[in-house]
């Protein structure tokens, strides 16, 4: 494109959104690299409209000229999803501006917000009308709505709460037209047209610009408890799931597990954490809610515990005593990527499979790894209870962490995904495809399935104005 | 089409699954008519495939023969989405014989079943195996798991369990194009692109031919517990709702209402069914499962409905002492359909609202209704935890029903649904579009979505082979 019709954009741009929220000097660096700094972009701009009518404008206008659009939340993803690509072509858009909580009903336990709200202001939200809005994940405190909504997240509650897509009813989208539609909607049930709440949600952008959205809240649980148990293998960790979920339902809200070698990185890199269980194979982090109240609800927690003692399930448990002591135990759960970070550089995975299929894989992955990179070491750990494990590797000691990923890390992947695949799985569970997984996807995901998938982004972004390149 | 065209379609056909799976003479009215006999269509002919290969080459074939399918399971749909048009023309594929339970994974708590299951055999094989598959409406004697998913079916646990669209994880289709896409999935996360799972539910066969699935399965709860409640209005019922929920959480499966003239026909009609507390202006029907056991179970919901009366929420209540009591307090609710057919011809609808709006929206319908017709008798009952109603018109005593209703329902249609629209609500919480709301919903639907769903509808099957005038 000219630089007379760029400059004609960004003056059509200035008109629509403000002078001050269209910036096309100066350090945009916040905007066009990612957080783990693993992507330089370069803006045509950054343009951050006010409300849903400006985001309208710019697409509209961006649409006219021939520029895309990637829109940005909080740029907290790990995929390259949410930066744009180093043309400097390309607007970025965010939503950051767009921050308000609209309404909040507590009789139909909704709650609607624009799109840029932070995670963690939606949750102390629903928390300040006595309810609970359940999604909770690491970058909570910059992460925003509208990219949780965008990439599905997941989190730590998925088991009793569902993904994002779970908790939403409605949305609210701009079109790669520039057209607005408003799904906002506190409905339970509607079965009027096809489904395009799910459609836009884990789409990345790439179908429509999500400005707001209906969530779900829930009645505060009256008590949460945490607790720590030690096995022997994996085999007992899917077996105390089973026996968790029997006894507890839908009182069971986390199911986390960590390997010997995930917590001995926590222990020497974060000395100060207090690892109340001896070092075992497998550690379990289970958590429960409660309607009733701590002490049936303590009851039932540490009956369970019993139960899996007495069937050998377990060597050891310990139940939190107070919020402090369960915050701790949370806290060597989300020490290990930091730990990890500490080590050094390492190979990354986001998996599922399903929850029967993992003893068997991570014994085949394990072995097949291992004798690929003698002292390779494995940082396995996740939220089996969605059969989503962080399937991580770290080089063998002594060996150089930067050279050894540069060598190694696309055959790392090779094994890891072959083995995901065999096993019916999949290479994303809650990261998301951006432009990281996007030839992985191409290689494999059903031939169909992607057929499907073009179509619909030509239908929908036939001028691909919409962040083009990721994803498909 | 030429009967030359016609006839080598139907020899494709009959080599493709067998001589005796392809119907074209003789009383077929089995599948061309829908079971409240609403719709009289004529097919081509019935196609009855064994395999999802079959399936595909049925598609391939009229495909190629510009022949338009209309897919059936059980045929109970309300709205005539699965019986073929009267033009002759179309060829109506049953999945009946596909009923195979492919696998159960206890540990993964899935199953993988054929589109042509029957809902109760799924519940059954689920029983089996000691797991609970929570799927439940009136029509699972003969609705078939393809169907539930087609039209995203709801039912009475939708409150904890979800819509059909929720008790999914993964979908085997055959596309317009005559292609398999195995998109089944035991996995609780899974972001590798476009949610196609979510869009193919609930599209009524128009996008796609469902032709297995995998489903959630659920342990089976120690103990289920039944209690009828009586209220002076429906504010009072969403109250106690949201008491109920605060203090049972996920524990609370089912909160039904039921206003004093439905209880009062069920009375007329079935008087041989105990109604075990006095007439009042409205009753409410609770369900609640528990992991725990009996006794404690029993505790908790016998304390919350004292907190009700103590509240003034309530004026009387009952728990059920024995599952045959439990039974026949649902039988009076699922005998209000049959009590309204036993009066006569009536007006339907299936509405969702917002649980918070459903008062006001009472109250004001039911006025604008007994002013436009003196004497109009409500029956208004449904699933009041999911904001979905059946809001329901029986003539003023005297009159001629089928003569009121060819007269009025239009215009009833209009004043309830001119309601809903302006209290956010829909028009199909549960039952779909079919042909039977097709209209309605261009005129109420946004333009934008209606815009959106076209182009998807024209993306994936551009022939217009699937379900044609159907939703769209």
């Amino acid at each position: 494109m000219s630089n007379d019709s760029n400059d004609a954009l960004l003056t059509a741009l200035r008109a629509a959104v403000g002078p001050n929220q269209v910036l096309s000097s100066g350090d945009l660096s916040a905007w066009e690299r990612d957080w783990r700094k693993r992507w330089n972009g370069k803006a045509l701009a950054v343009v951050r409209p006010g409300s849903t009518a400006e985001v309208a404008a710019v697409v509209k206008l961006c649409a006219l000229h021939g520029v895309s659009i990637v829109p940005q939340g909080g740029n907290t993803g790990l995929v390259g999803g949410g930066v744009p690509d180093a043309s400097g072509t390309q607007v970025l858009l965010s939503l950051a501006r767009m921050n308000r909580v609209r309404q909040i009903d507590r009789t139909n336990l909704t709650m609607t917000a624009d799109a840029g709200c932070v995670l963690q202001a939606l949750q102390a939200a629903a928390d300040g009308a006595e309810l609970l809005f359940p999604l909770s994940l690491a970058a909570e405190g910059s992460c925003t709505i509208g990219g949780n909504l965008a990439t599905n997240a997941g989190g730590t509650q998925v088991l009793r709460y569902g993904n994002a897509r779970e908790l939403c009813l409605g949305l609210e989208v701009v079109t790669a037209q520039g057209e607005v539609w408003d799904g906002l909607s506190g409905l339970r049930k509607d079965n009027t047209g096809y489904d395009l709440r799910d459609l836009m949600i884990g789409s990345e952008g790439t179908l429509g610009i999500i400005t707001g959205a209906t969530l779900k809240l829930f009645p505060r649980p009256a008590v949460n408890l945490t607790a720590l148990a030690t096995t022997q293998d994996l085999a007992q960790c899917v077996a105390l799931l089973g026996l968790a979920q029997t006894r507890l339902g839908a009182g069971l809200t986390g199911f986390e597990v960590m390997n010997a070698f995930s917590l001995d990185l926590v222990k020497q890199h974060f000395p100060q954490l207090q690892q109340p269980l001896p070092a075992a194979p497998w550690t379990v982090l289970m958590e429960c809610a409660d309607a009733e109240g701590e002490a049936p609800a303590r009851a039932r927690f540490e009956s369970l515990l019993e139960a899996a003692l007495e069937a050998g399930l377990i060597d050891d448990a310990a139940v939190a005593e107070s919020l402090a002591q369960s915050a701790s135990l949370w806290q060597l759960r989300e020490s290990i990527p930091l730990a990890q970070s500490e080590e050094g550089v390492n190979v990354k995975h986001d998996i599922a499979l399903p929850v029967s299929a993992i003893p068997a894989f991570c014994a085949h992955t394990d072995a097949a790894l291992q004798a690929a990179y003698p002292g390779a070491r494995l940082v396995n750990f996740g939220h089996l209870g969605d059969g989503n494990l962080h399937y991580n590797l770290q080089c063998p000691v002594g060996e150089q962490a930067a050279q050894f990923l540069a060598r190694h890390e696309h055959d790392i992947n090779r094994i890891v995904f072959d083995a995901v695949q065999a096993a019916a799985g999949s290479i994303s569970a809650e990261h998301g495809i951006g432009v990281l997984k996007r030839e992985e996807l191409a290689e494999r995901k059903s031939p169909v399935a992607l057929q499907m998938m073009r179509a619909i982004k030509q239908a929908l972004d036939p001028q691909g104005v919409l962040n083009p390149g990721r994803v498909l």
